[in-house]
């Protein structure tokens, strides 16, 4: 059952088939994971309902976040034990100069603590990962992101993390539009809301990326 | 009421609320107009419900494209009569040696008919507006769209037309990166899905951009 | 002997090469040929002395052109031989509404007639091949050629055409950048300064690849 | 007498002049200084000659770096005073796992001791300056500078620094590329070879930037 089951109708999902939307892109040969922003700000430093949360970090996802976490070391050891590439897209601390427009759209962004900036340690990068820090959206977005994958030669982007509306969506998009294959796992991304999540895996999956649980897309990959 | 009422739970609103989420951005003092995409294949010859419509273009929204159609001429007109720019990223003929992963995922956008890429006729741009021809969803992605922004000295966007959850969504997102201030008129923007186009709408407004009816976009465009 | 011999004193060569600079960075294994610009407006339509052929266009790099374009052939020939991509990054006509700085800058290339923008015949597209119409010095710049190089899994660029301090210089910048290995025929690229090439060609082989005569280049590409 | 004067030849300046470039491009009214990677690494922490510098760190350009920072600070100066904006791109430590194609081409690169990553104090930055770490030749590659200037809503840019074949010529174009005005102060910016210098100031001149001395680039600000 499909995360959208129930948010957009079956008449909707027909419409959007009818205009010929939502055929696989499939998987390459050379695949790279990206872990966006699984950091304790986004999942707080334990599992907590989300209004529980947000008193530890405003902009934590709550217990939706811990769940995604073990899908993504599913997914790393894999990646571990094959030996391909893993780059850690991740916020980095903002300072007042870097404000922008971010900074009169989420104010409370501009003020997270310290440790909120670490990597959760389930799924931690070890030395050899790639390291993007990022302020935009995007992971592709003033970062090297691109020129990285270029070097990597990767062929294929299999993305999670967090949120799925926010910095998910738009990596998937630019992703796309530079010709990677894209494959989201849909149970190892996280959002503050449920309707957004399930609704922006929808618009991925029929224009973007192939949207399938983890132990799906593990099985596409054991296949390379 | 906000597009997003009755689909986006007051739970989940509050959420984001309470995760700082939401404040407006405001507006600029040198505005340009984005139409994007508003072409027949968007939109048919004429308003037809969905089913109808898709018969003429796989890639018609139906009726809701003619409703967003009359206030984009609003704004249209509020920008000629001060002579504020108006640039037009809109979709080129796809060639076969351009497909790439679109080809793969929505096959059918690569077999649409000739006049279906005219522009309609009630918004159709005029000699000195700005051209952009594009193939992906974002109107900055490989279109020199930054550059005449820049040249223009803009430092506010309106940005209608279509898809919402697909190129409006991806060209705001890049908007609100580059650092101009975002305005989104939430009935000017069309989509053939209610549902995804309503929580796009509320994402944009979450975290990127305004997002308020023509009328208001109007008259907050009128203090200028 | 080098094509800045004369140019660059030893001592300057010294001085890079005492910093570290011009170590080969070799080829890959998926090469990709760029033909920038070759068109009538920057060869003239006969091989003729520069202040000859500038009566023609005013673009024109005269002779020089001609024997560039004699090398590229034989590029190309190997290419269509090994079934390798060819991508033609070219200028497409300028319209007023698209001047910008290059309109204040150089006046001179809003007014080319439309014939100078035919491709030069002995190096001309064939169906298949890519095509890159673009406004700005890179290749790169405000084109999908970086999409199309991921879809081609391209992993060295053969950079030639013209000019060698223009659009040769700068789209070998940004490919460096992209991290592609790139290979510069030193031959295969023209410039209306004999000394500006030649410094160019240094500049690059210093800093951003390995610049060497085509038969040196085709023999690279034979091994692979 | 132009830096270039002497080494491209009065027929080649004729050249250029008879293909129409070379046109002033002027300035607007909001600049924006970008002072490019002045740290020691490129100056040396002493001003020495050339091959005394480069045995304190390899990428020094010895005592012409001196020279340009003299005339760096009058800039800095008078952009401190009128309150403009001051942007420093400049070049983070690198670590191994971001080599890619620059780690081939330049090893020594690689391994530059960590005070020479400071910078110059003469020129050094404030607090709300605009710090922008970067890992290519542009400032623009890769980073937020395009999104900053936007914010800033800067029209002209004044690009000094180091070197002018390298981050100095590679960031021009980007700007020229993106409709900023660009002035270049010739004696502002500095590089390891003389020929290579003059050579790049001349194309910048001829097609990007307007190129002049510091104290009539200072006179041109004087009047906005």
């Amino acid at each position: 059952m499909k995360p959208w089951h129930g948010i957009i109708s079956d008449e909707e999902q027909r419409a959007y088939r009818a205009a010929g939307f939502g055929r696989p892109s499939g998987i390459g040969k050379r695949p790279a994971l990206l872990i966006i922003d699984v950091q304790y700000r986004t999942t707080g430093t334990q599992p907590l309902p989300f209004f529980e949360a947000i008193k530890e970090f405003p902009t934590s996802c709550g217990d939706v976040a811990w769940h995604a976490v073990d899908n993504i070391a599913l997914l790393l050891a894999e990646f571990r034990q094959r030996g391909w590439p893993v780059l850690y897209p991740h916020v980095a601390p903002k300072v007042h100069s870097e404000g922008g427009r971010l900074a009169e759209k989420v104010p409370a962004i501009m003020n997270v603590a310290a440790h909120g900036y670490d990597f959760v340690k389930e799924v931690a990068p070890q030395p050899g990962d790639v390291m993007l820090p990022k302020k935009h959206p995007s992971a592709f977005f003033a970062t090297a992101l691109t020129s990285h994958l270029i070097d990597l030669q990767a062929d294929t982007l299999i993305i999670t993390g967090c949120s799925t509306s926010g910095c998910v969506r738009s990596s998937v998009v630019d992703a796309f539009s530079l010709n990677f294959k894209v494959l989201v796992p849909e149970d190892a991304v996280y959002d503050r809301s449920r309707v957004s999540h399930a609704v922006n895996l929808f618009d991925m999956a029929e224009k973007y990326a192939d949207v399938a649980p983890t132990h799906e897309v593990l099985e596409t990959l054991r296949k390379i």
